[in-house]
């Protein structure tokens, strides 16, 4: 070897080394509990982590190890955590997914969610069973570049803001209420709330009100009260926003500023400027704004429902501009959101999203498309969503287990429909109520590109379609259009962009209309991909995604202790 | 073989023959799910089996083998059933006590009860994991004599009766509640429950009361109409009656009517004539009453809440004397029942019960003697009950499971103490809050004879001692007395029963007071022994008994899957 190569060598090491020493083992000891808790002033129960709703928020940085050792003290209930937007390579068990990713974990028990963070951005952890996200099992996950590098934009200083919407009824009452013949809908949330807070009997903003709603008499220190964002004039910050709604679609706004969108669930966008912005639940973004305006006042943040007729109040809480008082309410009434209809508007902004220069593209081609109706249905009397007449209902055995240890009758071995009837009338509501329960899985080939049609329809309600924000486990995908009606082979042909889609692991179906994704199958395991309304989901709103399951090595067996992967283990054992 | 050898021989085996024809497997499948359901008129959400409320009755022979294929439909809760006063000898794992025969059946999955009910008598069931059987999972489950055999009394006709309480808050707010710091207490029930009826808005006796309280006005086709008892005159009537209370001690009493205490607990005792008769959660009896009265007349069937300040209004149904009409209101007040605190008068009964002449007797030794003394603590500033100063909190791995195996870890190792200190003063609230949680188990030597001596005490408020009815698992015990104050070696000698004491699985241990019982060592397993009061268990109140646990063969593995032995078929796996 030449003195030159050793150098090369030497200098490689070096290198290698200062990586490993800026890359961390983040440890956590959590406890899952209830708690009773006022998340907006009206006392109720939440589940949460450490005695705190919401859940820790984690800061790692870009090639970090997550570590959680999750014990679960709940007193009944099993419990599992996704990590919302994490690719989970080569830790498919570790996704947090009951019946798909690993067992729930039962009450006492503890399990270690070991993971890398490997790609920096706004994501968050939630609830995977049941639906007990809206049981307020939820936290922030904010991945930070590494220290060499730098964000492509510039900013002072950051806030984090966690959107979510809260019941009075429980969780518990709500899945039963959706599971019952004849159905009950949960109807729409008592309350939005920023970062676990929001005011139920009372509004920050009263004083604008034309409803003789009561101005909030707050000393700050109450667990609802709002959380204020304090800034100096003059400067640019970032708000990381991540919406776990169970039900709402949102639309947020900073009065008086705009903001600047500069990243979607973890991926560097095209920055572009907006007065306020629709976020769906499952989605992340990053936005900017400077702090320009008359430094004399204080500024709302304000969060408004979109796309369902809005019986929950504004969420609201105040951008303080230092040094006045955190008190001082602003001088105008909230931001006024675009009417809770007006789906043009919320197109608009969606199609103003497109990925930063140098972002990796999609493939030009793709190996198998998938068209998925979701459309609304009884069977058996009850009210469930459907995907091309198939109603999700989730195995015992997690599914990663089952296709792993090639176990039978774990779920259903007739693969899913790829598509749906031509004739199928969209604006109709669903003509003959043909679907069935089940949880077939498609399996994808490995290190293929797969497109997906996501068709909206009419549901059981005439004239009613509805907004359903579709998230994907495992994967980025490109988002390459959205066009209105039935989707035509036209329109791959004339409206895909393949040029500057952005990627995303969230993505909105607007009513009567459909979103065209790419992905490429290229992630050991197997991935949920669901409508992201925690009550669709319970209803059946999902499919389940399998690629190279048997290149997946040494799942811990702690994630696979129930259904038959669990006897799989007793029957060994008793050879 | 001489010919008379043979012939007796033959006629052996057709008696063997004959007994093994007699001999019943009783299949059932069961789901266990949430139902709507208004118990007392007031909508809540039961747990029910196959849609019902409370759970289907099982009528069984002796010797019957019970076969419950149960599937656990509930949607992210575990669950287990307990067949209360099932001696379950060489099925232990049969038991359906979590933490201690099994481990919680997770949703999805099914497990298989099979277990012979090995003596005839009145039993019920119920759920026995957190506080679910406040969630009404209860059922009957009666056990007739062989059919060539015949009960020590007569009677014309039979009828079924499952007392219990029942709260408009769900039995997992109530749990959490009593988990909480500072503690919440879950208050009085809403309503009393005969066989899972009761009323809350109304009163079928509110004629008679002096309290605005409105009529009940029923069709008598909703889900909380009172059963009516119909009956012929001048007959006899066996009414097998149980109670499921997760709170309440009751009076029962039928207006104008002798009772006639023949059975408790499964076993006969010397018949004796009272006006009404206490019963506590956990115990069961049956009753004779002759239809002696005016035939022209209905009659009060009534059960009113004793030992606690009644706040919770007499639950109430008829006693129709065909061929009056159901809906005839009987001429008189419901019956008056003892003062609620009038605590000699609930001695007075249970004193009166006694062995039926002809009952095994106990044995006039003991082999060892165990003190529980139970108190109310705080610790860590949660209030708990603790027997002597342990409060029993529940290990993740069924003692079963982690007892025949060895493994450690699994539970304190350290046993509880067998006695407390003589200078204890039952009379004033616990001194020091020097208790402490542990689940450490009492090691009985197999084949020996234990005494139990309860010991009662003040609780944490100044001047109160509680009711705890006790109940012991996989065993019957003879009570061998009862007395006020400390318990002392002298009222061993000079007022112990040992002639013919009642044979029970449940047994009250009265305010400030003692109670001792005795018991056979020989059901290899681990059995729990506690305060059947469903919020004392949970919080503490209990302890843990282990005998021949080394003679358990062919523990099924379906019911270790969890915990430590759950980990132990794993490793075993991967070797």
């Amino acid at each position: 070897m030449s003195s030159l190569a050793i150098i090369i060598l030497l200098l490689l090491l070096l290198e290698l080394s200062t990586i490993s020493a800026m890359v961390k083992t983040r440890q956590f000891k959590w406890k899952v509990e209830y708690m009773h808790w006022s998340p907006d002033g009206v006392e109720g129960v939440v589940m949460a982590i450490n005695g705190k709703f919401p859940g820790p928020t984690i800061r790692a940085r870009v090639g970090d190890t997550i570590y959680v050792e999750l014990t679960n003290n709940l007193l009944t209930e099993g419990v599992v955590i996704h990590w919302h937007g994490i690719s989970q390579r080569e830790t498919p068990w570790a996704d947090g997914t009951a019946s798909i990713s690993q067992c729930p974990i039962n009450p006492g028990e503890t399990f270690v969610y070991r993971f890398i963070v490997d790609k920096a951005g706004t994501y968050f952890y939630h609830g995977h069973y049941g639906m007990q996200r809206s049981a307020g099992l939820y936290g922030s996950l904010i991945v930070e570049v590494a220290k060499d590098e730098k964000e492509p934009f510039h900013y002072d200083g950051e806030f984090n803001l966690l959107l979510s919407d809260w019941w009075h009824k429980s969780f518990q009452d709500q899945q039963i209420d959706l599971s019952s013949m004849p159905f009950r809908w949960i109807g729409e949330p008592q309350s939005l709330l920023m970062n676990g807070r929001g005011q139920f009997n009372c509004s920050l903003a009263a004083q604008f009100s034309k409803s003789p709603i009561s101005q909030c008499k707050l000393r700050g220190d109450e667990q609802y009260a709002p959380q204020i964002f304090q800034v100096h004039p003059n400067k640019t910050y970032r708000l990381r926003v991540a919406s776990s709604t169970a039900l709402s679609s949102l639309n947020l706004a900073i009065g008086g500023h705009k903001m600047v969108v500069v990243e979607a669930d973890g991926n560097y966008i095209q920055p572009f400027s907006v007065e306020n912005m629709d976020i769906y639940s499952g989605e992340s973004y990053s936005i900017l704004f400077t702090t320009d305006q008359d430094p004399s006042n204080n500024y709302w943040i304000s969060i408004s429902v979109r796309g369902r007729e809005p019986k929950t109040p504004q969420g609201l809480t105040i951008l303080n501009y230092i040094p006045n008082f955190a008190s001082k309410i602003p001088n105008f009434p909230p931001p006024l959101p675009p009417l809770w209809n007006d789906y043009n508007y919320s197109k608009t902004f969606s199609k103003k999203i497109f990925a930063l220069m140098g972002s990796p593209k999609p493939p030009t081609r793709h190996d198998r498309r998938l068209f998925l109706l979701n459309t609304q249905n009884r069977i058996e009397g009850y009210t469930r969503w459907a995907i091309n007449n198939i109603s999700l209902v989730f195995p015992t055995t997690p599914y990663l287990g089952s296709i792993n240890y090639g176990i039978n009758n774990a779920f259903d071995t007739k693969s899913p429909p790829n598509t749906f009837s031509k004739d199928y009338d969209i604006m109709k509501p669903p003509p003959n109520p043909n679907s069935t329960y089940g949880n077939g899985v498609y399996m994808l080939k490995f290190n293929t590109t797969i497109d997906i049609i996501l068709q909206n329809a009419n549901a059981l309600a005439e004239n009613v379609s509805e907004i359903h924000p579709w998230h994907l486990h495992g994967h980025n995908f490109w988002v390459l259009g959205y066009g209105d009606g039935n989707f035509t082979t036209e329109d791959a042909e004339t409206t895909f962009n393949l040029n500057n889609p952005p990627l995303r692991n969230t993505v909105v179906v607007f009513p009567y209309g459909w979103t065209a994704l790419r992905f490429f199958a290229d992630n050991p395991g197997v991935w949920a991909f669901h409508c992201h309304i925690e009550p669709h989901l319970h209803m059946g709103m999902g499919v389940v995604f399998a690629e190279g399951v048997h290149l997946v090595k040494n799942i811990p067996s702690e994630a696979l202790t129930c259904g038959l992967t669990g006897k799989m283990f007793m029957k060994n054992k008793h050879k």
